[in-house]
């Protein structure tokens, strides 16, 4: 038996147990009508930068909190809770994504009945994480224009569990040669339905537009 | 037991099954006189077009490989067949990371009597690559600019492992807030030893550095 072949059996005890774990973890947040939005994309994409985009449109309208994921570091939870909402840091410890039980434990740390969305800030990565149900009630992507548009064909699994894709960094559009049109057929053709929005989290362009679909699905949760 | 813990288990299990296989690897590599180069990055950072920059400086030189790694796609490896190197793609199926095991498959290929430079383009990740030993004789990683000057606070082990850092699209630097002195001297922090260079595989600035560098690491390690 090959090293790999023993390895995906390994992941697929894992993820079995996982979601398992994810769906107890829904429907426990479903009671306490917290809804649980899980921010993927590669480093660097604008993941920290779109939670305070976020805070600052939605603070007044819902109670957040922020759930910080990395190996090693505490600089993303600081810079949020200098942004006045509760932000608990999750030191994965070299691993490469987060997992329902992670979360749950994350979740802890916050009183959720006080608590309308919680945003989870997931490690950088455009593969693991796509694996592991964290058992938010919305996945969303960052694709960052410099990364190129031909990250679907690369990352695919990534794309197809999604609901909404920000494209983000678009005032560097003009300096690449990235194709926006190709781009969103080719995430089409992997996820029909996935809602896309062209943003810049430097100038603030499309950040109403995604602000506006949160509120939404937050709302129409929480009621 | 919690499921973090046994996955922990799980992958030091792993882990030491690799160094077994990479020194292997490594031994066998140093009899036929191939240099295996393991390049590593986030998605979109730029290994594709480094890869075919260094191809373009070192072809007539030395006979050059190049292994893909994909989770799903076959798009790096016809860009680099097209430039008249001998391109090999594993489509690793999910896995986040290339491991000497993968690489040993990979490299039965290529008849590497006949190669001096073997180019393994790794998975676009900055985090599970780090941990696994592929048996190349250097580790090599770009960093580009619109990823942000704080990626060795997040994804430390990876800046450990590397004998180069390729800080990449500086063509970027006029536009973002990105500080080469401050990435520096953080990365310098976890690795005194590693060699920087300051590239962009748009204008083609430094890459004579890097084939410099490589040539003669390659030159070294055959003669």
């Amino acid at each position: 038996m090959t090293s790999d072949v023993r390895l995906i059996e390994i992941k697929e005890d894992i993820l079995s147990d996982n979601t398992v774990q994810a769906e107890e973890l829904k429907r426990r947040l479903k009671e306490k009508k917290t809804f649980l939005l899980n921010l993927m994309s590669s480093p660097g994409s604008g993941k920290t930068s779109l939670i305070l985009r976020t805070i600052e449109r939605l603070k007044e309208r819902f109670s957040i909190g922020v759930l910080e994921a990395d190996i090693d570091s505490m600089v993303d939870a600081e810079k949020v809770a200098a942004s006045g909402v509760r932000a608990v840091q999750l030191k994965t410890g070299g691993f490469c994504h987060l997992d329902a039980a992670m979360v749950r434990t994350g979740l802890e740390a916050f009183d959720l009945d006080g608590l309308d969305l919680v945003i989870i800030e997931n490690v950088g990565n455009l593969v693991c994480p796509a694996e592991f149900d964290t058992g938010s009630a919305r996945n969303a992507m960052i694709l960052s224009v410099p990364e190129g548009d031909d990250k679907p064909l690369k990352y695919p699994l990534m794309f197809s569990v999604c609901q909404v894709l920000l494209v983000n960094k678009v005032d560097y559009l003009g300096l690449s040669d990235f194709n926006m049109d190709l781009l969103k057929e080719r995430v089409r053709k992997l996820n029909g339905g996935i809602k896309i929005i062209e943003v810049s989290c430097r100038t603030g362009e499309g950040i109403d537009e995604w602000a506006g679909w949160l509120a939404n699905e937050v709302e129409e949760y929480i009621r």
